[in-house]
């Protein structure tokens, strides 16, 4: 089949699927979480073919993201029939307004359509994202990595003879391609694909931005900041600094670069500290905009506050910034001019997660500024229309005087 | 100047004016009101030469809309009055939690940070949207049209005069650009520009679109539909129609296409009502997709809702469809189905209107289905930053189980 064919086809199950009820969405997820537990060993097997098949020809980090054990597998279904727990995204009446005798309009939750889903080696990604889709009534065309092709083609098939079991459910919600043709097709089909949410490294984000119109849910770079202003803790920093840098060197949310008061009294100390923490510290303006991922940390020596922010504001990534500072005061300021999705205060900025927020889901961690920001939810998978209901009314009644809004909630 | 460096001026004038209190945005607003109406002569002064300079240039509509007389003027400035009665938009509290003790998390309202504005004839325009992007503290470039460029200016220097006037207002929060150059290099210039938003003619709109990887609210085609169900009110039905399309044919909400029940059993005395209104009938497919924009009315007699549902999501814009029923069960089926920003019943089509749905301001009207639908208010022109502050807290302490979150609501 051809690509805008099978978008044609995504189209209209996501019409289709705007109607499904709560029940029935979370009878087929939980239908989907039994069968891939019924046929976890399928896709172990299909998963060594995977492993077998790249194993002299990826890095040890992606061979481990490829990588299904049973601890993944039991937190993969886990996560699907926690995702049935989750409140009803679809439907939900978010302004009620008469705007005059019988004419009633109504705000109302949906689903956004069809989503173009982008991701790299983790194959447990399908059934994270494909649960969430179901969830909010989107249809989805995933596009995995070649190395992780028989896991994915498993899990997918596992998926759709499972949604084939739950007859209301329409067909075509989840579908598969697998080339680089199909990836640039689904750039170009804005026709049909009203959203792409790519999941992998900032090369892959940064290439799917660069060549789509469509949407794109999601962040290219993480460049984190922390400040540390004169007027701080020095046990406070050093401890939010290290789980900022080490707990997890790669992830988006670790911190890149340290900007420091010039009148912090310990800076020789805390220097001394994070090495002695294995952080390699560098001090060069080349790499004020660049995401180590690794336990390697920048740092500048700054005259005030309005320097770090200054600088944050021109060198972040808009991921998340946070201040260390014993002033309150300070600590508001930088808040508010900081221009990022997560303005921290006294916390590490690895806390910038959907889960540690308490949305219960993740579809993603966003720097657009538009539509959704930050940690994103179920909710970024959702937009609305406006219901309008009366009883004949029409406009020239009111342009003409003869009848007035009178505009107030319900 | 150069473009490049008049849109880094705007992201620095955007980042100034996060921080600027309610206070200062009104009393800036109602500086300008004054202004604009004590500059009133010397602006109808600089539209006359324009109204000269295009009189033999443009199409009659097109002139109408570039004059600004006495009642334009008033209604413009009382538009800039308006919006200092809204509620203020940036610094809400969208959402409050305690993640654990100590640890809270905030979801503020905040700026988008700079709007590229282009717009064609209507001069009043600039006072609007600028009104509007100062009430959100939002930066903006404006591009009018060539016919209106001396209005324009005149406009823009009253406002930064007024805005001078305002100790505590940044610089460059308003700036205007002219050439086809600058919106070229605008819509290549997403590091500083976060959103577009067109007013104008579909044209204009698809040009913009087709041409930029920055968001862009609005709508190209305004393709509206009303659905006439077999079991339905005469009367309603005649009346609802030629509102939608009579009573501002041009709008973009007015209807192009009528879908009759093969059932209804009126149709030849609706079709004679409608030729009556003055309403020219079409029935012919390659009117199925198009915005006459004037009293031509395409109709096609349908099998049932399913055929009409299936139309309207096929040839729609996605703008506002209408259904005409007496069966609320169709009613909400149709409403459910329709994959429109506006799903109305037994109303017409024009009252797809922010200052209808009592908005009090409108930016647009948006056809995407991410960020904004519909009738877009001053909310469109916001995102939101999460704020976490805390004491010191570490992710280390949750991965390992010493910790534990809570997720409390505040």
């Amino acid at each position: 089949m051809d690509f805008e064919q099978l978008a044609k086809n995504a189209k209209t199950a996501s019409l289709n699927m705007t109607d499904l009820s709560a029940d029935i969405k979370n009878h087929a997820l939980l239908v989907i979480a039994d069968e891939l537990e019924k046929h976890a060993e399928q896709i172990f097997e299909a998963n060594k073919i995977d492993l077998e098949q790249s194993k002299d020809n990826v890095s040890a980090s992606v061979f481990n993201r490829l990588k299904l054990d049973r601890n993944k597998m039991r937190d993969m279904i886990q996560g699907i029939r926690d995702v049935v727990k989750l409140p009803e995204p679809i439907g939900k009446t978010l302004l009620a307004r008469q705007l005059d005798d019988g004419l009633n309009l109504y705000k109302i939750s949906c689903p956004i359509g069809v989503i173009g889903i982008i991701f790299e080696a983790r194959p447990d990604v399908i059934a994270q994202i494909s649960s969430l889709a179901i969830k909010s009534s989107n249809a989805v065309i995933l596009k995995g990595g070649k190395e992780s092709v028989n896991t994915n083609k498993t899990i997918l098939s596992i998926i759709n003879n499972a949604l084939e079991k739950v007859k209301e459910f329409p067909k075509n919600a989840v579908q598969q391609v697998f080339t680089h043709e199909d990836v640039a097709q689904m750039l170009e089909c804005d026709k049909y694909i009203d959203l792409i949410i790519p999941r992998g490294g900032n090369k892959l984000v940064k290439y799917i931005k660069e060549n789509t119109k469509i949407p794109v849910l999601g962040h290219a770079d993480g460049i984190c900041h922390i400040y540390l202003d004169k007027n701080s803790d020095f046990e406070k920093a050093k401890n939010i600094i290290i789980d900022s840098k080490t707990q997890y060197p790669s992830a988006c949310n670790a911190v890149e670069t340290l900007l420091i008061h010039k009148d912090f009294p310990q800076t020789n100390k805390l220097l001394k500290a994070l090495e002695n923490a294995e952080i390699t510290l560098v001090s060069n303006p080349e790499t004020w905009a660049f995401e180590h991922g690794d336990k390697t940390l920048a740092y500048k020596i700054v005259e005030n506050a309005e320097e770090a922010i200054t600088h944050i504001n021109t060198y972040s990534s808009g991921h998340t910034d946070c201040i260390i500072t014993e002033d309150n005061d300070i600590a508001e300021q930088f808040m508010k001019q900081v221009d990022s999705a997560g303005v921290y205060h006294n916390v590490s900025t690895r806390f910038a997660d959907g889960f540690r927020y308490g949305f219960g889901a993740e579809v993603g961690i966003s720097t657009n500024k538009t539509h959704a920001r930050g940690p994103v939810g179920l909710e970024g998978l959702t937009i609305y229309k406006y219901k309008l209901t009366g009883n004949g009314h029409i406009v020239k009644d009111y342009v003409e005087g003869k009848k007035h809004f009178n505009h107030k909630d319900l």
